[in-house]
């Protein structure tokens, strides 16, 4: 039984973890400014003895006593990011420098959610680890990808220099129940759109491929990599890739309904191609990605379909 | 008559800045912690009424009120930098806020000193400014690469969202008097291992490539770019490029004297071409080098030979 902190636990992966940290018998304290996370994602925990919540906002110093530091406190999808680039700046940063600087002190060991972003719009293709990435330094996307990198280079800084203990998953696109309504992602905006009988989106040709985890996968290789013996990055995802308009045929003909598929406006410095190469997480964590993309959907269109009614 | 704050100016490039500046009339302030630079550097211009020196961290906030700020604090010798690799990251990021965080709230402009390091180890060449580079996110000169590569993110960021005024240089190797005898630069190693009849140490097999500018160009480019209106990167650097091997014949063969060229280990993630394309400075500033490489190497030659008999 450990004493672990979830930094922006109260997340959409953030509450994952929480669940299933809490069910191992774990205490659990959850860091969030609320930003995009919600008190309702974690209220079923409220009273617990076990667990604990704390409003505050990591680009401020934090004093408390843990032995595990899950740290996933970041604006996470484009629109969020980019909506206070400088506040998306700070926290990867400022955010970043405290919670090693905590691990630091207590001794403990930190786990960064870094993203397949760090590899930018990749020339390599799947992705590896070892690939060093295409990233427009000065770009709209910059203030996500460059902060992560550079959370990154912090946490070998940590460990290198101070013996502090650190994992570093590449978490690639990841989709499930407690995704935000309105947080423009692709798989929550395609459901919602299904849904309600709206036009179904697509950013340029629709041929840009993503590669969609089921968030149970994730949460598990999260756990895996945290415990295991493993210190350079890892990628968790799941390698089956589709485009974007496959994605959009999918969910359309499992929601049904009389949504047409529309073409907009391509964003700018959208990455082309993504899949990982997970190797690395089944040779060193033994993990790989069980649930299959319809199942995950399912329960996802389940989800949103709950959360239209009640929001009625 | 502006009021400029130069970050680091009692550094190298910093000292001649701030001759350059006090010799046009401006009230100049310097900030520095003494990490790499020296009171000797400046202090020729102490006592004057408009010079002022701040012995101070930016790391920490700083208020005062200026115009224009130069913001050249950071560590920048590969053995510098990766001497406390946390200190690099804390002075990039947290320094680089606190100095936009400046900046805006006394509405000055700020320049950054950026660096042919967000290139990484380029797969273009020469490079250009559209260029997004190779740069190894967790190797060993990540804490200076990434570091400046986000830096430049954050100045962007308080361009679009806060309207703060910047500029930013990507500066190419320099070199010239008051560069220090002990950084490991490849300029200063050859001319002192020249002077002291030393081995000259190639590391590996010298076949990299760089183009050093004379301090007094860049100088000139730093001025330039600071008042012109042109807010997106620009290089600045000699297009003139060297073999390693070719430079340690040219010291050697100006120098005289009996050393050996020997070749040493390689350096992990050392760059192998590098060279600018400057065809952005001509175009938006009209700035391209004019001091030719054999001038300024006597004078560097000159300024080392003067440095060795001083502190024997
Ligand atoms: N979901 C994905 O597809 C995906 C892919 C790659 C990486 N990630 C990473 O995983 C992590 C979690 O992502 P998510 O999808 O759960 O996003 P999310 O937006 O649901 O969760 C992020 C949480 O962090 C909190 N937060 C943000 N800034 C904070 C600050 N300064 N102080 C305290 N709390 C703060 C938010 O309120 C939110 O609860 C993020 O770091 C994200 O970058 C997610
Ligand atoms: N010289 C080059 O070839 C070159 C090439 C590319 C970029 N640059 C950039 O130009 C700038 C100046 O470089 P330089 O060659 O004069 O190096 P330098 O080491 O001589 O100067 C850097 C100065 O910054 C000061 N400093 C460092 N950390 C600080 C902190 N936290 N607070 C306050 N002061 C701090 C140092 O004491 C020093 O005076 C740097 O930003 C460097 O990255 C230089
Ligand atoms: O328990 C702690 C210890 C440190 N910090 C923060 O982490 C930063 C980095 O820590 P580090 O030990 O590297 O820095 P220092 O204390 O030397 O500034 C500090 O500045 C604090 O703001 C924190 O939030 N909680
Ligand atoms: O309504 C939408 C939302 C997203 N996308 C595209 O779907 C892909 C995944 O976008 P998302 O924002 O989900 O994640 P990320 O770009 O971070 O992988 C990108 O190519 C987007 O351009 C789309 O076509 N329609
Ligand atoms: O005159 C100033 C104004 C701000 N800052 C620092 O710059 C940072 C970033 O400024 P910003 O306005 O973005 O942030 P905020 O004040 O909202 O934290 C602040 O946290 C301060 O530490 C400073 O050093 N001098
Ligand atoms: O004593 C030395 C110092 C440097 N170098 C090489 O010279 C080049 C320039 O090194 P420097 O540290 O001056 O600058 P940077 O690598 O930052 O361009 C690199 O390829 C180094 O490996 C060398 O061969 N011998």
């Amino acid at each position: 039984r450990k004493r672990i902190l979830i930094t922006g636990g109260a997340g959409f992966v953030g509450s994952h973890l929480v669940d299933s940290l809490m069910m191992q018998g774990h205490e659990v304290t959850v860091v969030d400014n609320f930003f995009t996370g919600r008190k309702r994602n974690v209220e079923h925990w409220v009273g617990h003895e076990n667990f604990e919540m704390l409003h505050h906002d990591i680009v401020n110093p934090l004093y408390i006593e843990v032995d595990q530091i899950y740290h996933l406190a970041s604006p996470a999808s484009p629109p969020n990011y980019m909506y206070n680039p400088i506040k998306t700046l700070k926290t990867n940063t400022l955010g970043t420098i405290n919670m090693l600087g905590l691990a630091k002190r207590v001794r403990a060991r930190l786990l960064l959610a870094s993203t397949s972003e760090v590899y930018g719009d990749p020339e390599l293709h799947p992705q590896n680890e070892d690939y060093w990435g295409h990233v427009n330094p000065i770009g709209p996307r910059a203030c996500y990808d460059e902060g992560k990198r550079v959370a990154e280079t912090m946490c070998y800084a940590y460990e290198k220099q101070e013996n502090v203990e650190v994992r570093v998953a590449r978490i690639f696109n990841t989709f499930g129940p407690r995704m935000h309504m309105n947080d423009g992602r692709v798989v929550s905006n395609f459901i919602l759109q299904a849904l309600q009988n709206e036009s179904i989106t697509v950013y340029g040709e629709g041929e840009q491929t993503r590669s969609f985890q089921y968030v149970s996968d994730l949460v598990d290789g999260l756990m895996l990599l945290m415990n295991s013996n493993f210190s350079q990055p890892v990628n968790l995802g799941n390698p089956e890739e589709h485009t974007i308009m496959e994605f959009a045929e999918i969910i359309l003909s499992m929601v049904g309904g009389g949504s047409k598929i529309v073409k907009k406006t391509a964003m700018e410095d959208d990455p082309q191609r993504r899949k990982p190469d997970i190797s690395r997480a089944m040779k060193y964590l033994g993990w790989k990605p069980m649930v299959p993309l319809k199942l995950g959907l399912n329960k996802t269109i389940a989800y949103f379909h709950n959360e239209l009614r009640r929001s009625r």
